[in-house]
């Protein structure tokens, strides 16, 4: 049974009865011409936008209808954390194929929902309709901020310390595997964490606020386009330079055993690779104490110190003591 | 040339260019992870989202790269009208087939950028992907309103009297007239506003907000989806019914002259035809002398009163004296 079996309001009842009852500061919810939000005293509203096309960001068959809902929020909620914002409310809107089944809307609903609530995120409003080729998923992510905790991407100085959270070329790694038809073994453990996350990544929401809290971090980005993409956008926006230590770069298990096995080099995977939804802060040299603390006290994943702000606008990586050009991570349209 | 001789950066680059430098309530713009604006005080947030996806809400041929632009915000405005709300900001979020002109993406991100202009409406977030199929416009509008004068679709009662904005079934009879290959006359005035109402609508913010802040309607919302179907939800959403008035529908020259040639039925426009982005309201009857005072007071545009709002839950249409079931608008999805 596809969805096309229903009418667009059937549809939206169904979506709508999923939808749990929305918290006090949601004044209109669903189902009106738009949502009403009463604002939090002191703060300021964090917007951002961020969209999946199916063939282009993800495959209903390498992912399934759960993950792709969960992947939608995910990478916004991705962006909020890197501003040190916390969730206010997200809207949703589906272009979905007439042969979609039913269960599948369910599941992409369900993958969304699941995660907006336990990110505290009520459904405010949303928009259904037919596609004629793919599905697509555009999703705006509301947060809120006090004033002066906002991370911004500019704002780095030379001497500023690099560091990222988690470990990095898990998703790239796992998108790799797909293609290349790979069935990793069951007690592959590692292999495992490169699928999640390239189908369903966390994003670093409690790191970013208490980092932000704390006023620690003199910028901070996600990684949603690959660390070096990363590091340069920083670096052009503070008007300095960077130097890269590939050492010190935390190369996550599985893309290194991908690696391994395919020939190719896991620091790649780690810089250009993208979908890794950590994030990139740099922290003057008097703070890294506190901002190690911050981290801590968050209590959700490790950083790595990889490398430091520079004087110019060179941006290295050094590599068994030689220098190179940080990768530009050129892609066409 | 087309956009897929440019890179994504590039792409982004060329839409940074065109965006006016924002107004003071936007603290940080367009380029980092997320927006971040300054709430304005005493007011709750109003938001909205809607999209516009190519051969479903409009095909290439039939409206200029401009009108697909202006028409993606003007549907969202329009929401924001229905509430009462007051534009604050934007984000845009495009999903664009490779093979699309640049010089229709430039079109598309003027007429967009040229409307959120006039409506005093900062573009604060956006997103550029390419789709494997059609072109995507998602639009996430962004309002403020005092909290007790946001009008709503629930609230009417019997008594109430109904009024819609201007004259319907005129996007409907363009959308025709496009579908039937009609080469209209140049001097056909009548034609031409037709086939304007489907381009390029406008939303009526201005006769919403005042009459939001005179308190005169006990609900307001947008045609999108055509008169019937306003006036079932509003009942609806009442507990109530309602009765209109078949000769009192202000229905559009163009859609009576369309329907005389065609030999259709020109009530049918005005009630199913859908796309028309006029207000209608129920306002008490003892407000109603207010009611008009705010609409000269807008100056924007007519309204006509159309019936009243009834016990019971039927909702009809009297038409020379017989009384029918107003249609149900039902439509697969």
């Amino acid at each position: 049974m596809t969805i096309s079996t229903l009418t667009e309001r059937a549809l939206i009842a169904r979506l709508h009865a999923r939808v749990p009852p929305p918290p006090e500061w949601v004044s209109i919810g669903m189902g009106d011409d738009a949502a009403v939000l009463v604002p939090e005293r002191g703060c300021h509203d964090v917007v951002t936008t961020d969209a999946l096309v199916e063939d282009v960001h993800f495959r209903r068959a390498w992912s399934s209808p759960r993950d792709i809902g969960h992947k939608a929020l995910a990478v916004n909620l991705s962006d909020l954390a890197a501003m040190g914002a916390t969730p206010r409310a997200v809207l949703l809107s589906l272009a979905l194929p007439p042969d979609l089944p039913l269960d599948d809307f369910d599941g992409l609903v369900d993958g969304f929902l699941t995660l907006a609530t336990t990110s505290r995120m009520p459904l405010v409003g949303g928009n259904l309709t037919r596609s004629p080729g793919p599905l697509v998923l555009d999703v705006t992510a509301i947060g809120i901020a006090r004033p002066r905790r906002v991370m911004t991407r500019a704002g780095a100085r030379p001497g500023d310390r690099l560091y990222v959270t988690g470990a990095l070329g898990a998703a790239a790694a796992g998108l790799a595997m797909l293609q290349a038809d790979h069935a990793a073994s069951p007690d592959d453990e590692a292999a495992a964490e490169c699928l999640r996350a390239y189908r369903r990544p966390a994003a670093r929401l409690r790191t970013g606020a208490i980092v932000a809290r704390n006023r620690v971090a003199t910028t901070c980005m996600d990684l949603s386009d690959g660390l070096a993409n990363g590091v340069r956008q920083i670096a052009e926006a503070g008007g300095c330079g960077a130097k890269i230590d590939a050492a010190s770069i935390p190369v996550h298990a599985g893309a290194l055993a991908w690696s391994a096995v395919r020939g190719g080099d896991p620091l790649t995977l780690a810089l250009s690779g993208g979908e890794d939804y950590e994030l990139l802060f740099t922290v003057p040299p008097r703070r890294c104490r506190r901002f190690l603390a911050a981290i801590r006290q968050a209590g959700e994943v490790p950083v790595a110190e990889i490398g430091v702000c520079t004087q110019g606008p060179d941006v290295v990586l050094v590599r068994d003591g030689q220098r190179t050009a940080l990768p530009v991570g050129f892609s066409h349209f």
